[in-house]
């Protein structure tokens, strides 16, 4: 009923497949930014060009954190699922890669961003018509900037800017921590949808502010589309040229959720299993059994 | 307490049991389709017949996501829950089935479209007739016909909804992809859960123009009831022909996204759990192991 | 650290446990049964009692289905956690359980319901003077039998009431069957859970005519105390003695969603892993392993 | 590609790790309180300082689950994830913890409380005085004191509200018993969210009347911090002095929780797999194998 040996997708692996590891991995950061930025794009162009009618503040936090989800999902065993430079970094930080490995990632997340926001801007192009006719503005009724990237209210210090996204970043890269220390034996086919639950909860908490970008790749690439895209250079000179905390605050929440989750709790973890079963809370008895695993 | 080796689930099996896996899988698409059809069109009728107070659009996003993965985990082991011709001809793509099962799994899953349009229309009939009347239409504030089948909205042309239906499918079936490959380690009673996420997705970040039908004879089989159901003809003329679109366009964007997944992701994900742990991301140390499944 | 070989849970055990596995099923089943109408009611007085504004109908389906969740969680290893007489009848018509077993448990699980109202009503009985008064009424706009137990809206008539509650039933045990057959290779814990989508999935598609009692216990009970809270016996007479509907109903849903699973797809369900290995969608290739488990 | 032998995590793992487990647990708990309100006052925030717009009492009930089963995760190898003084004193009466330890947990809980409500008073400063300028007030149209801890509404007694908070809490130890219980067989990585999964539960059933605090840390400590962020000791004597029923009725409704899990249910559990396999609801056929795990 099959063609054995020949299948289309082992001919495909076959044909392009690198065998670099570290090229591999650019490979899938690329696409995988690329995905995600794309799925973003829609999810914000849905909330902005319906007057926020058919998918709300709730909406973007739920559907953020399955886009989230589901690209690490697409590059986890490829890549490691980084998506973001503020994790690449992290990844500098616990000495996982090298800085030469962490530029080149940033460069290939940047163009897929960029590629990601252009694709869905090309999707949803009648929409934007209908909605701003050929208005492209950052503030007013018909604002639709804010489709792209972050852009602060009037109310917004920049100062309350980036202490925002230094903490929305270190809580992202602290529970990353958390789910992928093995001493807390979250299974990895788990990890990518917990990415996703953390997005969600950093956009139930601290995403008021800014709308949590966290994420310096998502918020340069496609801002520097929107330059391209009718909207001007006005979307880097905009309060108070903002553009580049998005940029820099992440890149220093990042560490510090990785520095704080491993100072405060993980360096405290029991080391093993047998270990943990006579402490603290024991599971002799028929009740809380911390370790037994499936 | 049971009486031994009669259970009526058993009789059922020996009576019924199809022995031809092929035969098997077509009877499991048919009731499969019927009932993901079926359950489409109550979530529409809740949404549409209440003028949207009871169903907001994030709650079709969730409720269709829950709908595929519950459709998918009762047909999953006999005919590989496909319930979608696009599904089918990316197995056909992918070198899984021939071209002749797939035409006999499209004829199926058509038929049961049309017959769980034909009970939901049933269950409904009340709600129905008190919110519109004898009226049946496709535009105007009593309009219903959205219960059966996508419509667009004026300003969308039948190019943009053709790369729109293209794109969501693209995307239905990258991720069908990434769950399915082996290689991602997601465990298999996860699957359809992971459908139903993807659903959701699309839900949210292109669900917006058409309404993400994604899928042939989801579309094509309440459409044709709807003729019957007092709709007439024009459910087919509306909107230069629209018809066409859902069918055609997701046949192109499953094999699409099969691709693009095989080709930017699949052929470079490294082939086994011990490779993997000396790559990119390694997992010495107290973090980031990429592969510690259950 | 820990007081061995005498924990207060293991002491509570040694007094009350229940050597007879009916009797703990029964006691599990009222107290379940208690459970389940307890929590029920509290979604419901948050979401009458404020108007809908606080609690909305997605709501209400999103928190049903975790209130199931969780209350067979609690009661799946004792008695099964079926906490409804239609889940009973059906273990009867699987051949699990005998006739006279299945009294036992319709009357424990209604007194359980019945207790589970007055509880209920305990904790809102401030929130309900506030909301409606002295009145205690079915219709108008301080209605507030609602809470209580179900009553269709005018347009429906007792003909669709019937059908929608057989409908909704059968939904129910359907997935019931389609989680616990384990030829589908669900883990055990994640049926509740699983049992948890399946009632969200019946209230996102046939909810709106009746809210979806689709349990007898649930619905007979708190309507009896209804009597005794100030409603009268109209909440019986209401509707052409609607009452029966939700009681008989579901005791042919629940069989007859079970018998359409067994005969449409669980007869045709490969027996073993290896058996699926080789048919309709194989595995060999990257793709698409259908039973590769945890 | 990667440091061998001295990776950061492990480097910071030598030189903080406290080897005696009360210490290490004493360190969890007081982060990860810490990390518990401050993301709670994160979403109370969006919740009130945004006149219920961007986040609704769904949000709310979504996102407090989510925060609580993340928290937990962060802390449950360390410390049990109690975060909640309720928690320990159930710990206490199960005879896992001994009161001098749950005095210590008490302490660090309240404080991690504290510091969690000024860290997220820093971030909000901007947007608080955008919303409410100079005022400070507990009630009225900009009244912000309800983002640091519970206020009854006015026909709300005390009487019912001590009785609310009673049965909050016993409905979180009960399911906190129920997953914890080996015998249930759910497995490890899912208890947190699991227990997130109680938390929106909770909310949806039986939040409305206070906002369900059940935790007397969560709410003493950022109470506390409200009288010096110039709320003034009113948020102590409101509502006659109401400020002790969110501390002292947990610590009943825990305990009293456990003891119906494990009076009722709990008790009456089979002792293993083999044991339950034979009772009431069998296995053999091809349905309801009761405890089939992965």
């Amino acid at each position: 009923m099959t063609k054995e040996g020949l299948l289309p997708a082992e001919r495909l692996r076959n044909r392009f497949h690198l065998r670099n590891k570290y090229h591999a991995a650019l490979c899938a950061e690329l696409f995988g930014t690329f995905l995600l930025v794309f799925l973003v794009l829609g999810i914000s162009c849905q909330h902005v060009l319906t007057g926020s009618k058919l998918v709300s503040f709730l909406s973007i936090n739920i559907g953020v954190g399955f886009i989230v989800a589901l690209s690490v999902y697409a590059t986890y065993t490829t890549s490691g699922g980084q998506l973001n430079p503020a994790v690449s970094i992290t990844l500098v930080f616990l000495g996982h890669i090298s800085i030469k490995e962490f530029i080149g990632f940033v460069i290939v997340q940047t163009i897929g961003a960029f590629l990601g926001a252009a694709a869905g801007f090309a999707v949803y192009q009648d929409a934007l018509n209908y909605f701003a006719g050929p208005l492209r503005t950052i503030t007013g009724p018909n604002a639709t900037a804010g489709i792209f990237c972050s852009f602060p209210a009037e109310h917004i210090s920049n100062c309350t800017a980036f202490l925002d996204q230094v903490v929305g970043t270190a809580i992202l890269l602290f529970f990353v921590c958390v789910f992928t220390d093995k001493r807390n034996n979250v299974p990895a086919f788990l990890h990518p949808l917990c990415f996703g639950f953390t997005l969600m909860l950093i956009g139930f908490t601290y995403g008021m502010n800014l709308g949590y970008p966290i994420n310096p790749a998502r918020d340069f690439g496609p801002r520097l589309f929107a330059v391209f895209a009718g909207y001007g250079w006005e979307v880097f000179t905009y309060h108070g040229c903002y553009f580049w905390i998005p940029i820099v605050a992440p890149l220093i929440g990042g560490p510090l959720g990785a520095f704080l989750y491993h100072t405060f709790i993980g360096a405290h973890a029991p080391d093993g299993v047998e270990e943990v079963k006579k402490v603290v809370l024991p599971s002799n008895g028929d009740e809380s059994e911390l370790l037994n695993n499936a």
